[in-house]
């Protein structure tokens, strides 16, 4: 298992991760199998989605703001329960095929960590089960 | 594979099935892999959320009920589409890392069994694929 | 890994795919394991849902269109935001445990390709990992 470290800079913020997970798959030498990535925390979350307009990120999170506000009628008294909730609809963990040591990915598909409390330091998990 | 039973109480209500899984982990003694938690249930679903203030999954089954009311105008003559759309949205299965016989688990996160139509007799699939 | 390759005739459409995967699970011969289902499509996605009564998809169809509605105010000028924020809602990838070579899924459960921005010729990947 490896961790990678990501330093968010806003509240929400989407950052690509898939050239860092491709790196440590080229480690591992592992050709064929399957890559687990996982978000060890409760306020943020983990997708695959469009890494080529960036907009496209943009329009996730304010959507996500309107359907779960960050100022709603919450009883979690953090302030954050609209970022637990939108770590729960989007989910804490990512499996992708690899193949020739490389993540099998859609052409316009990326790996993003999704910050839903930030700014704050963060870990994500990355974990490889080889097949025949 | 484990069948772990459940019985939910309420029609809408997140159970911590977290030691139950770890405790099948035990008794397997695969040191290193990967854990898959699956809801085999279309009215049910499967999150990692917060395991310290019980009132984030409060907030989360309040929430998912305004975007999703359970008197909608829906086709399905059950009286239960909410969960099934709660169902997909939250999904119906966990990929967890295993390191020395336990779940690789942030300090917040718990595993939650997600009951959106209950009370009901339930069952969750624990499967562990072992790694070098 | 194998590739399914699936025509969309709608804009919005859920096909079952159950069948395509279980076939190939046959040829593959591994009776026990795990089954991973990758979607490559940033504006489309998987789920696993009800496969009885036909208006429980329409019904997910339906609130996922009133969550996030086609002609919102988005950034990304395509004109198919709606598509990639409900592929990161619904998620890109399942995983099923396989035993006895099939699919260990619920009496009720299907799998579902989900078009959100079709008609499109789509692919779907399906990978196993086999287990003792």
């Amino acid at each position: 298992m490896k961790t990678l470290r990501i330093q968010t800079r806003h509240r929400e913020q989407f950052i690509d991760i898939t050239s860092d997970v491709n790196r440590f798959l080229k480690e591992k030498k592992i050709d064929e199998g399957l890559c687990i990535v996982f978000c060890p925390h409760t306020t943020a979350a983990l997708t695959i989605n469009e890494n080529a307009d960036l907009s496209v990120k943009e329009d996730i999170v304010r959507r996500l703001g309107k359907i779960v506000p960050e100022n709603g009628s919450y009883l979690h008294s953090e302030g954050n329960s609209d970022a637990h909730i939108k770590s729960s609809m989007l989910g804490s963990s990512l499996n992708i095929i690899v193949q020739a040591a490389k993540l099998v990915l859609g052409t316009w598909q990326g790996v993003y960590f999704c910050e839903f409390d930030g700014p704050r330091s963060r870990e994500v998990y990355v974990k490889l089960i080889g097949s025949k």
